[in-house]
């Protein structure tokens, strides 16, 4: 451990839901399945995997869902199928997709897809994006909230508004819900309704749920079967995935209660936080519990910032920051959870103006 | 939990290393990495699973390692790199190799990869069945010991004959090695000189080290890095695989120091059963600490009859057992470890015999 992780550990973060180590998360896990007497699934098999895949499947509106190890295996999985099913291999999707900016264009190396961008990089896709793309397309993949712009949801008219082009046009609509579960309490509707219109829906457990990884893929009985096909081809029907399905599914209501709380208090922040001269918030106020913030300072001045703060006042403001695209202004992203209920408004207020000021 | 579940469970199975609760094994692993202060990997960094993949190639003798969720994700992987580099898109591999049978033809579907099987489905393959396909191959992919078949070996002169043949036609060999830590007790080799020629290799920690599931591709280092990119396009670059990287950590040295005693008792066990009337063992003796048993019952009455055996002797002889190709006669895999360990030779004959002779 080098000083700059003895002094993050010494900190309270307010990212997330802070650090857990491993031996705390599999601690919990065991005791959670030694309670409830749980056997390890065999393959996919098991009664805790196929219940959970249930559980999640109903509350989203699903006929199916299907436990995988990752979003990205997920979700070109998804893509594959409706190619396939189209006899076309062009898809559209969101610019900054995680498909198209996080995984080595696996769609295209994998599965022989070429991608189609719709709409602008910092907002969320909208009817009208879609619309001037005249080309006929296999699916279109969107995501709810669009992370790399700080969480940013179309409103619920204009969701439906995509949905209502996407549907008029028979294209099927794939949902990247890596952050699905904050959406309900941005929109005022529940998980089934925002869910409505899309034909495949994926969502994450490591993320806003704070599980060890994995993901679930979702849709029609026949779509899921097929999916069960191609995660067996992509190495990702393991021998067993029992540890992270149990995870998962001990942490999964608990956290969606808790979206609400998270969210008021992202907003509230995002107030106390968007006075400071130097710290910028987008968007503003949040749409969801998270945020980005950028602030008047480069990169390595930002993180030698936050390592000062840290020691000032006991607060660690992020892990990463990294360089806008304006000369000398750094960004980073703020996820608000339970580590942030730890922390007070004022004193996450004093903290970045520490880290702006000092310069 | 239905009858057999129940009686299952009330058994002792002799197969492999019995059956370990979820509870158990992660509390296991939480206790292991509470006294190491293990922290997260995040995405593939972090200093517990850097060090274990430097040991494994240190010990199997390669520069590189890299730990991967499963192997039919890390030898479609190793075919595609080498595939690339030939500019060739067929590759060799034995006709009963995982890849060909157990994977959905992923290497196909997902890498526009084609497979010449070379030689018979029940010996090891040969340095004359490379040389009997004349074509050009990207690569040839083979087992040891070959797991279709009972666990057969070719002889450690007839390994040095493929490796030499392939070394002269300049064709990478891979090296399947789900059981390769089977293979130095039957050798007297150690892992280096075993996978001295194979250009890569996959090693699986789930099977005989009896870890959470979890594998490793070794290779060159810039082999290794290019399987990086890979693993990322698969989905197989998650978030954290500590939790399995620490399962086979910890085990990994302990079983390796168990299989000459397994390898022993495997030999002993094959003595003790070859002589019952009605029971076949392949091989015989066995090459390994595995071996495939035939019994001159049909599928179903074999499960009837272990049910029984199970009831009358409180032994577990087999998990699965199905139709031979032969009318009449089943089979089932038997892997001799922790589990074989804590019932006596003698037991164990009486089983089987009480197994074929109620019929």
């Amino acid at each position: 451990m080098d000083d700059r992780d003895a002094l993050r550990a010494a900190s309270r973060s307010i990212h997330g839901h802070g650090d857990v180590p491993p031996a705390r998360m599999l601690a919990d896990v065991a005791a959670w399945c030694e309670e409830r007497d749980v056997a390890l699934d065999r393959y996919g098999e098991g009664e805790l995997i196929e219940a959970f895949e249930a559980e999640v499947a109903e509350r989203l509106g699903y006929e199916a869902g299907r436990f995988m190890p990752s979003g990205t295996m997920a979700q070109q999985i998804a893509l594959r199928i409706w190619a396939d099913r189209a006899g076309n291999r062009t898809v559209g999707m969101h610019p900054t997709s995680h498909v198209e900016l996080h995984e080595q264009r696996g769609y295209a190396h994998l599965h022989g897809l070429h991608a189609t961008l719709i709409g602008p990089e910092r907002e969320p896709m909208l009817a009208e994006h879609l619309a001037a793309v005249p080309s006929p397309l296999a699916a279109v993949l969107t995501e709810l909230p669009i992370r790399e712009a700080g969480g940013q949801l179309p409103t619920w008219e204009q969701l439906g508004e995509l949905k209502a082009v996407a549907g008029e046009r028979g294209i099927p609509l794939h949902l990247d819900g890596a952050r699905l579960w904050e959406c309900a309490a941005a929109y005022g509707h529940d998980y089934a309704e925002i869910c409505r219109g899309f034909d495949s829906c994926y969502v994450s457990f490591y993320k806003g749920i704070g599980a060890l990884p994995g993901s679930m893929l979702l849709g029609t009985k026949d779509f899921i079967d097929e999916a069960v096909v191609w995660q067996r081809r992509s190495g990702g029907n393991l021998f067993t995935l029992t540890p992270n399905v149990a995870s998962a599914a001990m942490q999964w209501e608990g956290r969606l209660a808790k979206m609400p709380v998270y969210l008021e208090r992202a907003r509230r922040l995002a107030e106390a936080v968007h006075e400071i001269e130097g710290v910028r918030v987008l968007p503003d106020p949040p749409h969801v519990n998270m945020m980005h913030l950028f602030f008047d300072l480069d990169a390595e001045e930002a993180l030698a910032a936050r390592d000062r703060v840290a020691e000032e006042t006991g607060i660690w403001v992020f892990n990463w920051a990294g360089p806008a695209d304006v000369p000398g202004v750094s960004w980073s992203e703020l996820y608000v959870g339970d580590a942030a209920m730890e922390v007070g408004d004022d004193e996450i207020a004093r903290a970045f103006t520490l880290l702006v000021a000092g310069t």
